[in-house]
Parts: structure tokens; sequence; C-alpha cells
């Protein structure tokens, strides 16, 4: 090495293109805060007296819970690290036992989750999800929202059928609005993710949620919700769900991606000339080629047995979503490396198998029964309208401490509808909203149903960003329901 | 383009350096028939009556189980492929309900042996593995066969007190033997896996089934032997074990080594030099960087956990490999990136848990009763000697359908020893050698026990090779335990 290390020509460095900066690491001392503000939230609800009614381990698992939920908030890692610590304090601590704790390995919707990112890979891996995305940029003409709302008709025409919701929004809506974001240069874990990715997932997610809750059959949970109305008195038929929630429901579904418009705003709104850029996009594709066909075809099988499958054969989604993945790897539209390789898969497989464990055993453990408790005796003495309402919003906002929707709707359902009864609620109205409220807490944020870490785990934006819009939804949702959706259904003389 | 296509000049052809020429793929007709000679075996298993005692389910998850263990033999696609075929056709015809079909995803085991890849991955990342091979060549000199009898001793020294053979084998002697084979350019998934790797695998495999086989507390399922035996009333105490295999069990480890450097002879015997190489490789490496120490600090921790976690405070092998990945992350020495990009271990997963889950529920439904009853009778006149040597022999090759060996041990060997000692066998005798056996078969197939998928998953050679290796190494050590074993546990007066 020479002694003297001449500096380049200015010149030369002038002419350079620049290089992207990686954003500095933030210091030790900021990185140990951010475990630390956890783990003293967790401690500090650990030396709280345990309540009546709930088990000690139960108060345990709700410390490390909680610290989990806010070390993924505080970021001191990624959030699969601090899940693994997590779920490894718990079973170290003896809160869990070892196959407690792994249970969540074993659990369907999560293979469901993890099976949808390998599907979504075949339509970006085959070009079938450009191709369908320059066709929506062809009709669709030349604005982001208009984007929006073609995915937003998309799931609600799917949902009636379709009650998998991470099947709507993970096997459907994410591939096609992963290749429309990236046909406008918009990629995920990248500045450009705010060009139009990050508004059209947000929109995704919040339609998904609201869709959800307009159809006996267009989530999981609500045939339970149907079977809990039953036994506490209301028959809610698929006819008269939909027929109440249709209205509200198309409003809702109208005002979101204005909405979102304002609180997450892509900067790619309109595209002059998109229109003539998608035709000769589609026309460079040509025919479909073999791959792409048999992707339609496993499209097309998944669409039939997601819809029939259950009626027809008692065959579940996650079953029939491993039956499009054996024709895929079949027919080597994808490769077994392509499946090793999927490491947002592998990463989501992680923290939401550990985020729904702990929710699972926060329900055995009577927490969640302990809080619904809770909540029943703070609304004695309100008016019924107050009562619902408040009770309406502890339970939606309750589901912060939920991974799963089913888990929120077996375990505090019947709790809170039949405490609004007690406080004089109109039976029927206390049943549809809360079953309508199980489907719109759906956004709140990323692990709180299943679509949603599929979504988040794109990595289009932030978890500050989806919980901001996730809750300014909610209300928004809320609020449409909690008007338009009550004075409709009084219109209609259902209470 | 041209209408003439002028050939390259001859000569520019002979300079170019030559291409690594990949492997031709199969013709489409070879792919084809290897799908269906196993799919074939499986439908004739099916058509066959049930017998009685087994449930019709579990008959037909034997046909699946063997269609899918003869699909991964003949290959017509990754293991990983044929894997998730096998669980989607036992999931849609109903042989499995999706939460039974998913259940192996949440085994302990199986992660622990997912763990041991993440925890193999620090010691190569960090370079300690590399070191630590560098101090065996320069301790054990030039030869090849020296190195695997230091990785034998290491086995050995560690087994009394380390009951996980994957732990054992998989965290702790693999990635030693991982960075020696690199140290001499031997590469998995490489030609070049035949120089070291591939000798080293099979040693470390073989030598790894005889230690579990001569301590009570060197393997998971030994402690379940000495409870079965005891209600066959026998008292298999630690001490008693230990003198009756120690001097066969040192006579195998001894010729172990010998006999698997004719059936799969390295390319690299002697290395004239290699001392001098490790010692100044050695000193050009200086001192423990900070993540070595780290690294060493977790192998320490986590040989002190997995020896004492146990009886001081009853935490399982997989805890202890939780605690040492929480630490290798929070201290940056692994990233969360490494983690997920960790084909291998996502790779295990399914297979492994695919053919776990499917060997537990043939035990549940009757499969594996019925194949111990049939054996008991098959015996039924023979003279002792010969009856239990079938039976050993039956018990030992009955392997080939097993994934685990807690799962055969818990479901065949107090049927095998009750067989074995109503046939006229010395209790002892029985129960001893059912015991050995229970632990010598662990080496037979790449699913044969928990450490046989981490060191097959490495990839250092086909599936053929590992079972040639495998059945010779059985006949070689179940003969010494035969002949020395019978002989010096007579000579004990043990029987």
């Amino acid at each position: 090495m020479s002694a003297i290390d001449p500096s380049p020509h200015p010149l030369q460095i002038a002419t350079r293109a620049p290089e992207p900066v990686a954003p500095a690491p933030p210091p030790g001392w900021q990185i140990a805060l951010r475990w630390i503000v956890p783990i003293g939230i967790g401690a500090l609800i650990r030396v709280f007296p345990v309540p009546d009614g709930v088990e000690p381990a139960g108060w345990s698992l709700l410390a490390v819970f909680v610290a989990t939920i806010a070390a993924i908030i505080a970021k001191p890692a990624p959030m699969g690290v601090v899940s693994v610590i997590g779920l490894t304090f718990a079973a170290t601590a003896g809160i869990l036992t070892i196959d407690e704790a792994l249970s969540g390995f074993g659990n369907s919707a999560i293979w469901l989750i993890v099976l949808a990112f390998f599907i979504a890979r075949g339509f970006i891996k085959t070009g079938l999800g450009a191709r369908i995305a320059f066709l929506f940029v062809k009709l669709l003409g030349k604005r982001t929202v208009g984007l929006a709302y073609g995915l937003a008709a998309t799931d609600l025409v799917l949902s009636p059928a379709m009650p998998s919701t991470t099947a709507r929004a993970g096997g459907v809506i994410f591939p096609i609005l992963r290749s429309l974001a990236s046909a406008f240069e918009s990629e995920p874990n990248d500045p450009s993710a705010t060009r139009m990715g990050s508004y059209l997932t947000n929109c995704a997610m919040q339609v998904n949620a609201v869709t959800g809750g307009m159809f006996a059959t267009a989530m999981a949970a609500n045939p339970i919700i149907v079977d809990l109305a039953t036994e506490g008195e209301v028959q809610l038929s698929w006819g008269t769900w939909a027929l109440a929630a249709i209205v509200p429901g198309l409003v809702a579904l109208a005002v979101l991606p204005l909405v979102i418009l304002k609180l997450d705003p892509p900067e790619v709104r309109e595209s002059p000339g998109a229109t003539e850029y998608a035709k000769s996009e589609l026309a460079s594709m040509g025919t479909l080629r073999r791959d792409e066909k048999l992707m339609l075809g496993v499209f097309g099988l998944l669409l039939g047995l997601w819809m029939l499958g259950d009626p027809l054969f008692g065959m579940g989604a996650t079953v029939a979503a491993m039956i499009g993945l054996s024709v895929l790897l079949v027919t080597d539209v994808l490769t077994w490396e392509d499946i090793k390789a999927e490491k947002g898969a592998w990463d989501t497989l992680v923290w939401f198998a550990v985020l729904v464990t702990m929710a699972k055993f926060l329900s055995e453990l009577g927490v969640i029964g302990w809080f619904s408790d809770v909540m029943s005796g703070a609304v004695d003495g309100f008016g019924w309208p107050l009562a619902l309402a408040v009770l309406i919003g502890v339970y939606v906002y309750g589901h912060y401490f939920f991974a799963s929707m089913t888990a929120q709707v077996t375990a505090m359902y019947a709790a809170f509808m039949g405490a609004a009864v007690v406080a004089g609620a109109p039976a029927f109205l206390a049943a549809i909203g809360l079953a309508v409220a199980s489907n719109l807490m759906g956004g709140l944020t990323h692990y709180a149903s299943g679509p949603a870490p599929v979504l988040f785990g794109a990595g289009y934006m932030s978890v500050g960003k989806w919980w901001t819009v996730g809750l300014v939804s909610s209300i928004v949702t809320l609020g449409i329901f909690g008007t338009v959706g009550v004075g409709w259904t009084k219109l209609l003389g259902l209470w």
C-alpha cells in the first residue's frame, strides 16, 4: 500500500451517482432503553396483585404479553427477535410448558397465512400478478384512488363466499396489490413504499375489515357469532345480517379510500398515460404462458375450494391452500427453493405463532374473562345507548391485546352481549353491533387478524403508520355503523 | 437478427474456461415414473384388507406413509415437496384432520432440531467453529480417520450428561464437523462433499447411535426404557446399563470409523503439513474476537443447561436451546436476517414435521400395535436365542417406518420385550438388548432420529449413501453387541 493516499479528483466525486445511504443505527444506550422500557412495563404489571378468577400464570403471561407488544412497538430488534425472546422467557419462567409455548406452530390459521405467502409468490414469479395489475390499470384509469376502489370491489364481491379473510386479502388481493405497486415502482422496505404500496395496503386492510362485517359468511368467526347470538335469543340469519349491514357497509367502503388518502397520501396520485402504458405492456406480454395458465388454474381452483370446499366436502381453507400449493409444486410453477427462500413466510410463522399462542393462553388462564367481568361491572347504571357504545368501544379497543379475531369472539362476544342486554340495550342491536364490531377491529394492529400480518409483512409501512391508520379508520367505520347503521336498522324495524 | 448465424471460431471455443455443467434434468417420463411407482405401492397397500385392531384410517395412513417414504427414495422432487404432497393427500382424503396433520409443527423435538440449525450457524458465522476445527487438526495430526476418532471421543465424553442426541450431534459435533470439512474445502451440495464432509458425517451419525446406547442418560427415550423394563420386572439401573454396554460400546466405537472408511472413503485421507497449516491459521486468527467469545459463552451455557437444566430446574433441551438462541440474537452474534435465511432449518422443519406426524398417528391408529402383535406370533416355537435375535432384528429394521426413536420406544419396546420373555429369553438380556438396539437404529435412515435430519440436511450425501452406510453400520454394531455384549454380560453374571 502506498504511503500517500491521494484524494480523488473533486470532479470525479461530483459525477458519481449518489449511493443509497443506510440509516445510521441508533446509539447503544437508545437500543438498551428500547429493551428496558418494555421490560419495565411488564414488571410493573407483574407486581400488581393477581385479580380473583385469574390464574397466577395468566397474570404473569399478561405481563410477558404486554412487554412483548411494547417491545414490538419500541423496536429494539426485529419483531421475530422480540417474539422469540418473549416466548423463551415464558417457557423459561415456567409460565407456559414447552408444548404449550410451541402449540401455535401447529395452528391451521397460521399455516393458512404461511401458505398465502407461497401462493402470492406464484402470482409474482409467473408474471400473472403483473398482468392482472395492468388489466386493472387499463380499466380503472389514471388515479391511485381508482385502483383502491377496484381492489375494494374485488374484495366485496368475493366476501360472501370466501369466509377466510386471510385467503381473501392475503391470497387474492395482496398479490395484485403487490404487483400494482411494483408496476408503479413502489417497493417494500424502500423509500418508494410511500409512492403507492403503503396507501393501497392500508386501503386493502381497512376495506377487508368492513367486508368481513357485511355477511355471516365473510369471516371465519362470523358463524360462531351467529351461534352465540342464538344462545342469547337473537336469530341472526344470513339474510338479516346482510340486510342490516349492506347500507352502512357500502357507505364505509365509499368513504375509507378517501379518508386514507388524507392519512397516508400516496405520492403517485394521477398517472397520465397509465392506461396507454398498461395497454402497451399487455400487448408486449402477449398471450398467457404455461406457468401463468397453471397459476390462473390454481387461482380458480382455490376460489372454488374456498367457496364450495366447506359446504360440499367439509374442506377447510388451509387444506384447500395446501392443495393449491401442491399443484404449483408438482407442475414446477414454484420450486422447493422458492419455498425455502420465502423469508417473509418464515418470519411471519415465528412471530405470529408466538402472539397467537400467548393470546390463546391469556384466554385459557382467565385473563380475558376477568377483563370482560370488569367491563360489564363498569357500565352498571349507564343508560343503554351509552352502555352499548362503551361496551362496543372496549370490545373493539380490547383487540389491541388479541392476535386473532376468532380468539376474541370465542372469549368475549357472549360476555359483552350479555352485559349490553343487562344494561337495557335492544338484544338485536347488541348482537349485530358486536358482530360487525368483531370485524371492524381486524385492521387495528398488524397482528389483529389473519390478513394483517400478510399485508404488514409485505413491508410497505412502519408499525406506527399501520396503528395510526388502523385507529382512525376504526373510529370512522364505528362512527358510520353507529349512525347510518343504527338508523337503517331502526328504519327496517329490526329493533 | 441476421439470416446467417456464423459459428464461432473453433479456437475461441477451445480457449474458453470450461463452465460448470449442471446435471441434465431427467426426462419427463422418468419423473412421471418416479411419482407413479410410489403412488402404486401406496395404492397396493390400501387395497389389502384392514387387519383386526387397526383403524381403517390407520391403514390408509400406512399407505400414504409408505408412498411418501418411497417417493423420498425415488426422488421425483425434493423431499419437502414430497412431504407437502403426502400431508396434503392425508388431509384432503380425511385420513387426518387439519389440526392432526399440522400437529407435528408444534413438536418440541422438531424445534430443538430447528434451533440446532440456528446455533450451528453461529459457530460458522463467528469463525469459532473454524478455530475449534483447527485445534482438532493441530491435535489429531494428519489423518482424516484421526479427526473421526476425535469427534467420537467428544461425543462419548458428553453422552452420559447430555440426553438429547440432537443437541449432542446436531448442536455440538455437527458445527465442528462442518467447519472441519470446510477447512479442507469439502462443501455440501457440491462434488467436493466426498473429500471429507461425507465421511465425517457418516462417522458422527453412527458413533452417536452407539454412544446413545451406552448410558441410561445418553438418549431422551432411555429413561422411558428404564421405566418399561421395570414394569417387565427388570431393574435396569444407571450403573448396570453402563457396565453392560461399556465394553461392546467401546469396541463398536473403535471399529466404526474404520468400517465407514471402506464404505464411504474420503478423498482427503492424509494431509501432510496439516498440523503446521493449522498452527499458522490459528496464529493468524489471533485471540478470540467479541462474537467468538459470546458464541463460546453460549456454547458453555448450552452444555451447562443441557447437562444440569433438567435435574436442577426441570428445564428441557428445547427451552435451553431457545435461551441460547435468544442470547445470540440480543448480542447481535446472529441477526434475524440470518434466521430467516437459514433455508436448511425451514426445509427440515417441513419434512421432518410431516414424517413425525405420520409416525405418531400410525401408532395412535393401531398400525404399530398390529405390527408388534404379528411379530410376537411369528417367533412362537423358536428357541429363545433365535427368537430374541429375530425380535431385535425386526425391532431395529422396523425403524425404517419411524421418524422418532421416542415414538418407537413408546409404541413397541414393551411389546417386543414381552414377546422375547414369553419365548424364553432371559429377562435382563431381552431388556438390555432391546434398550441398546433402540439406540443403534438411530442412524438407519435420514429421519431415524433427531440428529439424523440435522446431519443429513447439511447436504454432504445422497439418501442412497446414507441408507447404505446406515444399514451396514447397524449390522456391524448389532453383531458386536450380539457377540461381545452377550459374552461380556454373561461373564459379569448379569443373566
